[in-house]
C-alpha cells in the first residue's frame, strides 16, 4: 500500500485533514468500469489490502480483464479465490500467475518473504476439511502472515488436540475448522485466550445438512470469544485473522 | 413383574410356546378403557417396565383414573412424567405419591433400595439443565439403577470434564445432556467405550432453536457410539439406559 | 485388543492406578501423524475397537497411506466405510480387502468366526432401505457379532412385522431401519423390551426431505426406549448395537 | 338444503340449463355485506351445507352479526368453530346456541336425529389428542353422520388397535388424529380398505415442532390411501369426511 | 378381486364371521419372501387392489422377480409406478407390459372397458403438471374409472377454468395438481361441493422449495373439503379417488 | 414538502445542480441526534415523505421526544405505526394526536382533504385480515390517497370478488391481503392490469407458519405483476402503492 | 394492443358498459386449447400485455405448438423466457426469433424503437448477478421501457453506488437484484423517491440457501418502498416496473 | 489477573515451561464444585478474564452461592449477564453489585478507571438494538476497553451512517449489532479496515424470523472481515472485541 495514501488517512484520521477533503484527493480514478465489473481501484486505501477476485460464476474472460485493470493501475498483489482448474489454465496464457490447485486459489506476485512475528494458526477436525483450510492457510501467507497448520485433530479423539495444545497456545489468533458437529471450536475456544475464528465446513451426510449443523454448533459455543464466518468461507475467515494478526506489528 | 408371566414370555422366546398361545394366555383383560384412556396393562409383560403415565396435557381427574385403574389390576409402582405442581398436591390427596419437583415427576411406590451394581452416569454441560437430567436420574433410580450425577462439566472448561473422568468411565452406560452446541457429547463420546445416549436440552437463545442446535451437534457426532432421543427427553434416556444396564445383572 | 491394555484400563477402573499414570504409560506413539491425517492408533486402547476409517472425500493414496500405518503398528482388523468401488480396486492392488459393494465397505482381515451368543436383529422398512441395512449388518459382523435380517417388513402391511415377530424378539438389540415416514421404529418400540436403535433413511420424495420426515418421526416416537443416529447412518447404529450385544458376553 | 335449489343444479349438472343461466336465478342476494364480513349465503347452494363460522379471530359483536344475517336469510342450522368459552357465552345471550367446551365448537339448530346407515370412524393415538377429535366428532354428527370414537390406541401398544378393529373396519371412511410421531395413520392406512383421512395434532415437544413431525410422518406414509389436513384441523376432515360417508346414502 | 374373498370379508363386516376365524382362513401363504422384498399377496383381501410395484430404487432383476411372485399366485393386473423406461425395457423382455412413459408407470393385464359410472376429474395449474397429472390419471383408469382430464386451468387465468366448470362438477371427486403457488386447491374447493383431492407439485423455482409452497398453500386451503397428498404424488391421489369414486357403484 | 426543496431536487435530476451541491445546500441540520435517536430531517427531502415513527419497541417518553424534535424542525404531519393503546395515552397528553386503534396507527396533523384522483384498491381475503388492512388504508390516507376498501373476498368463495371486480378494476394499484394460503393475490394479479402490491398476514394456525404459507403462495404467484412485503406490512404496502398512485397526478 | 378493445374496456371501468356485456363481447375464441396448454388469447385484453410463454419444462414442439396459436390468433409480439440453447435453435427453425442467451430469452417481433420517456433502472450487486439482470432488462425492453443498466454497485463498495446515484435517481422505478446477503436494497430504498422492486438472486454459497437469505433480507428492509419478487426472477420484476413505468406515459 | 501466573503462562508460551508442569502448578483447587456448579476458577489463569456468570435460568440462591465461592477464591471483578431485575435485587442484599437494567448486566468491583488507548465502537441500526448494544458496551468497559457508541445509524437513511464515519474508523475494532435485514455489518465493513464483529438482533417481525433474517445477511456479506456471534449476543461481541482491543495495549 503506497505510503502517501497511508499518510493522508493518518491525517483523516487525526483530524489534520477532513474525510471531504480526503475524498476528493483519492477521486482519480477510484472505479474503472468494465460494463460487467466495476473495479474497485481504491480498496487498497479504505481497506489495506487490495480488492480480491471471487472467481465463482466469472468467466477467464471476465477475470482477466480484471486483472488487466488492476495491474493497468498499479496494483501487483493480486488474488483469485474459489478458482477452476480450468480458468486457471486459460489465465495462466496471459499472466504469471501460481495456481494452488487443492485451495482453488491463484495469485499473481509472490507471497512476502519476510512474514509477521506473530503467527494465525490453522486448526481443522478431520482430513475431509482440507480444501477450505488451505484457502484459509494460503490467503493468510499471501497477505504476510506466518500460519501454524494444525490439521485433523477433532474431538472425537481429543488427544490428538491436547498433544498439539503448544503449537496452538503460541498463536495470535486461531482459526477453528471443522465439519459434522462442529465442537472443535467450542472446545479450543475454552481452552486459550486469544480471539478464535471459526468455519463451519460442509463436510458430513445426513442431518448436517451441507454445514448447518457445524455452523449453528459454532454459533451457540458455550465457550466466549468464537466469533463465526459463512460455511466454507476459510478466505473469510484468513482475512479477519490477517487484521488481527497485523495489530501491533511493527511495518 | 410377576415371574410367571416372566416364565411364558421365556418359553416364547425359546420357541416352546408360539406367539399366539401366549398371547391367548395373557388375554384377561389386558387393557382397561377408562374412555379417555386404555390402560395398558399389559405393558409389563410385553416390555418388563408397566405403562408410565406422560402427565402433560392430562386433567387431574384422568391421571387419578388412570392411577385407580393401575393399582386395581394389581401394579403398584407407578411413575408419572411431566407432572405439574398443581396436579400432584391434586393426586396426593388421593394417594400417597412422591414428588420430585425439580424432575417434574411423581412416583407411587418405593424407589427400589437394591440397585444394580453397574451404574449409569448423568453427565450435563451446564447448571441450568438440572431438570432434564433430574428426569432423567430420578427415573433410572425408580427402576432401580444405580446413578452417578456429573453435572455442569461442558467443554468450555474441558478441564472440569477430564477431573472427573474416573467417575464417568466407570459406568456401563453414559447419559450426555447438553444445551447450546451440545458439543460435550462428542467428547464424551471419543473418551469412553460405552453407550453413549446422548440428550439435547432447549437451554439456550438466538440460534439454538429450543434444542435444535444441541440435536443436530449430536446426530452429526464424529465419535461412534453415540444415539440421540428427542430434546430435553431425560426420561426416554434414563429408560434406555435402564435397559442396557441391566443387561447382565443377575435378577 | 491386547489383554495387558486391557488389564492396565480395568486397574485404573477399579482405581489401583490413576489415569495420570496410565496415559504415561499409553505414551508410545498414540498418534501417527501422516499431515493428512493423525492415525488415532489408541483407539482400541480407549474405545474397545480400532479406527474405522470413514472413506468418503479421502483419496485412494491416503486411504492407503492410513492403512499402511495402522498394519505397521500392528492393528490386522481394519475396516474402512462409504468406499466407492473405483477407490476400493485402487486399495485392492496394494491390500487383501473385502469389498462389499452393497454395503459400500471394505475390511482387511477376517469377519471373526466365532459370533456372540445373543444376535442383533436388523429390520427394515422396504427394500430400498437394503444398502443402509447391509453397511450395519456388516459392520456387526465384522464386530464379532451374530446378525439377524429381517427385511422389507413396513406397516404397510403389518402381518408381514408381525409373521417374523419371533426372529425379531430373541435378539439382544434391534436396529430399525426406514424411510419415508419411519413409522415402523414406533411400532417395533412398543413390541419389544429391549433397546431398540433406530436408523431414519432418505428413502423417499417430496416431504420425506432427504430422511427428515422419518427422523422426526423416530425423534418423537410415543414407544419408549428407542434411539436414533443420523440419516443413512447405518454403521454408527452398528456399533452401539455392537457395544450394547457384547455386554455380559463372555470373552 | 331446498329441493328446488338442488334440482336447478341437477339440470346444470346434466346440461339442460347453462352455468350463466342458473347463476342468474341464484342471484338474489348471495351474499350480505355487513363490512366486516360478507356472509356467503348461496354456500349451501354450491357445496351442500351452510358457510360456517370460524369463530377464531372475531368479536363476539362480529359472530352475533353472522348470525343475524344467517338466521335473517332462513338458515337454521349453523356452526361455528374455534369458539372461546367467552364469546360463547355472549352469543348465547343472544341465541340459543349449543356449546361443547372439549370442542371449541358452538352450534344454533339440533344435531340430526336420523343419522347416516355408514359410519365414520375417528381414531386417535393417545389421550392428549380429545380435543382435535371431539372438534372432528361434534362437526361430523352435526352433518347428519353415524360417529364411531376409537381414542387412545396408538402404536405404542399395538394390540389396543388390533383390539378394535372391526369397530373400526365397519366404518365407510376414517379420521385418524394422532401428534408425537403420527405413526398411526400409515398403521391403520394398512390395515383398513376405505379412505383415511390423517389429521396431525401439535401434541408433542421439541422435535415435534408444533405437529409437523406428526404431519410429515402422514404426508410421506408408505400405506396408500391416506390424505391429510392441517395440524389441528378436525373440522377440517370432518367436513370430508362427511361428502365421502353421504355418497350412496338415499336422501 | 376373486368374489369368494369378498364374500367372507362381507361377513366379518356383518359380524357374521370374527376377524381371528376369517384371518385363519386367508392365511394360506399371504407372503413371498425373496429376500430382497416380502411379496403382500393379500394385500387384494386387505384393501381391495393388488399390491403395487413403486419402482424408485430397485433393479429390473427385483421387480421382475416380484412380478413372477405375483403371477404365480394368480395375480393379472399389476402396476409398476416410477418406472424408468430403461427398466421397463428389460421387464417388457420377461413379461407382456405396457408402458406409460408420460406416466412413469407400467401395467401388467388390461385396463378395464368397463368403467365407473361417475368420473374422477384430473385438473393441473399448468402444462408443467402434466407428469403428475398422467400418473393419477393412468392409475386411476388402471383401477377402473372414468376419468376427465382439465388440464391447465391455473388462477393466473381464471376464466380458463371457469369455461371448464360443467366438466368439473360433474364428477364425483376431484384431483387438483398444482405447482408454484398451489391456489387452484383454494379455487376448485370453494366451487365444487365433492371431495377435492390436492397434488402439490415440484413445478416452480425458488421460493417453491420444491412443491413445499404449494404444499402449505394446500394445507392452509380456505375452502373446506380439501386433503392433501405429498408432493408429486399422484398415484396417492388416484388411489383415493378410486376408493371414494368407486363407493356407491353397482359391481 | 417545501417547495424550494422540490425544486432544488427537480434541478438536481435534471443536471442542473450537482448533487454534491445539492446536498450541500441542504446540510443545514440534517440530523437531530437524541441519543436515544438520530432524527431523519432531510427524509421528506430525499425520500417526499417524512419520516414515519415505528412505535414497536419504544418508549411512550422517546416517541415523544422524536415528536418534539420533528415539530420543532417543522414537520406537521407525524404518522407512528405499530402504537400500543397505553403509549397512545401518554402521547396524546403531551400532543394532539388521533389514534386509531384498529390500525395501531396515530398520526399528528390532518388527513388531507384532497385526495388523488385515482385511487388504492385494499382487499382482503378474510375478516381476520382486518387490522393489518386498516394499518395499510389510514397510511395510505394519511398521504393523500382515495381508498377503496374490499374487504373478506377470498377465494373460498370466489363469487364475492367477482362480484367485487368493478370496483376493484378500477384503482390504480391494488393492495392484496391475505393469510392462510395466500390464494387471493394470484387470482386478483390474473384479473387485473396494475400492479399489485401482495402482504401475507400471519392470520392462520398449524402449517400457515404465522404467514409463512401465505407469503411462499404469493412470491410463488402464477400471476405476472404480483410483488410483495413482509408478513403483516400493511404500512410497506401503502407506502408502495402510494408512490405508484401519484405518479402522473397533478401537484 | 388494439384499440377498440382498450375502449371498451375504458367504458367498462368508467360504468358505460357492464363487465359482463364486455365479457360478451370478448368471448369470440379467448382460449385456444391444444391439448398440453390452454392459450389464453385473452390477456392482452385483460391485462394489457399478451401472454407470455415460460419455456422451463416444456419441449420445442409444445412451444411450437403455442406459437402457432398466438400467431394464427393475431398475437406478432411474443415472449418466450427460461428458454434453454437448445430448444431456441429447434423454434428458430420455424419461426424467426431473437435469442438472448444471457437472458435466456427468445422473442417473435421486435424491441420497440419507440421506449418510454422515462426510464427503468436495473442495479445489481456483483458480476454474478448478469443472468437475472438481463432477463430483467430484456424483458422490459420488449414491453417498450428505457432501461438503465447500473451493474455490480454492491454495498462492500459503497462508493461504486454513490458515484452512480444520478443515473439512478433519474428513474421512475428501481430493480434491485443481488445475491449473498442483499443489503443493495435497503441502501438503495433509503436514498431514493420511486419504487424499488428487489429481487434476490442464487449467488452465493453455504448460508445464502439458493437465495434465501438475500430473501429475507429484502422482506425485512428498514427503508420502505421496497417490494420484493421471487428468488431470480427478473422477469417477474420486469413486468411490474413496466406497468409502473407506463403510467402516465402518453400512449 | 495476579502476575505470577500471568509469568508462569509467558514462561509456557516461551517454551520455557512445559504445559504439563504449568498446569501442575495451578493444580490447587481449580474448580468449586457447589453441586449446582462447578465453578471454574482458574479460567483467569487460562483465558485473562474470570469467568462470568451467565445468568439466565438460575436462582438467586444459585448465583450468590457462585458468587462466593468467587469472593471466596480471591475474585474481586465478578460479571453477571442476562441479569432480571428480580434476581438483581435479591443479589443486592448480599453484595454490593451495581445493577445496569438496560443491559440486563450486575457486576462487583468498579468498572476500571484506566481504559485502554483505542476504541471500540459500538453502532446499531436502530433505537430497538439498545439493550443489545448496552449489554456489549457495559461488558467492553467491565473489561476495561475505551468504548465509542454510534447508535441508530441504520441504512434506511445512510447519511446518518457517513456522518459519524470520523468516529467510527478511529475504532481499533467494530461491533455492529442490527436487526431486520442487518445490512449495516456489510455497509461498515465495507468502510473500514479492522476487524467487524456483527450481532445480530431479533429487532422485527414477520420473516425476521427473531434474528435470522439479520444472522443469515451478515453471515453472507458481500464485505470482508466481518464475523458473526449468536443472535442477541452482546456480550459475545465484546469479549471478542475486548481481545482485539488489548493487542499491543502496554499493560
Amino acid at each position: 500500500m503506497s505510503e502517501s495514501i497511508r499518510n493522508l488517512l493518518e491525517q483523516v484520521k487525526n483530524g489534520q485533514v477532513s474525510v471531504d477533503t480526503a475524498l476528493l484527493k483519492l477521486k482519480t480514478k477510484p472505479i474503472d468500469d468494465l460494463g460487467y465489473a466495476q473495479v474497485d481501484l481504491h480498496r487498497v486505501v479504505r481497506q489495506g489490502v487490495p480488492e480480491v477476485i471471487y472467481g465463482a460464476g466469472k468467466t477467464g474472460e471476465q477475470i482477466v480483464g480484471i486483472i488487466s485493470s488492476m495491474k493497468a493501475n498499479g496494483q501487483c498483489q493480486i488474488l483469485i479465490t474459489r478458482l477452476s482448474p480450468d480458468i486457471a489454465v486459460y489465465i495462466q496464457k496471459k499472466y504469471e500467475m501460481t495456481f494452488v490447485e487443492s485451495a482453488h486459489i491463484g495469485y499473481i506476485g509472490d507471497i512476502p518473504i519476510q512474514k509477521t512475528k506473530s503467527s494465525i494458526a490453522i486448526i481443522t477436525g478431520g482430513t475431509s476439511d482440507y480444501k477450505v483450510a488451505e484457502e484459509c492457510a494460503v490467503t493468510a501467507e499471501f497477505y504476510g502472515n506466518k500460519v501454524e497448520r494444525v490439521y485433523d485433530v477433532g474431538v472425537a479423539g481429543i488427544h490428538r488436540l491436547l498433544q498439539n495444545l503448544e503449537r496452538i497456545m503460541s498463536a495470535k489468533v486461531i482459526v477453528v475448522i471443522a465439519g459434522m458437529e462442529g465442537a472443535l471450536a467450542s472446545v479450543v475456544g475454552g481452552l486459550v485466550d486469544v480471539p478464535v475464528i471459526a468455519v463451519p465446513t460442509s463436510v458430513g451426510y445426513g442431518t448436517s445438512f451441507g454445514g448447518v449443523a457445524a455452523l449453528l454448533s459454532m454459533l451457540n459455543s458455550c465457550a466466549s470469544g468464537v466469533t463465526v464466518v459463512n460455511i466454507d468461507n476459510g478466505f473469510g475467515a484468513a482475512y479477519m485473522a490477517n487484521m488481527i494478526n497485523h495489530i501491533g506489528e511493527s511495518k
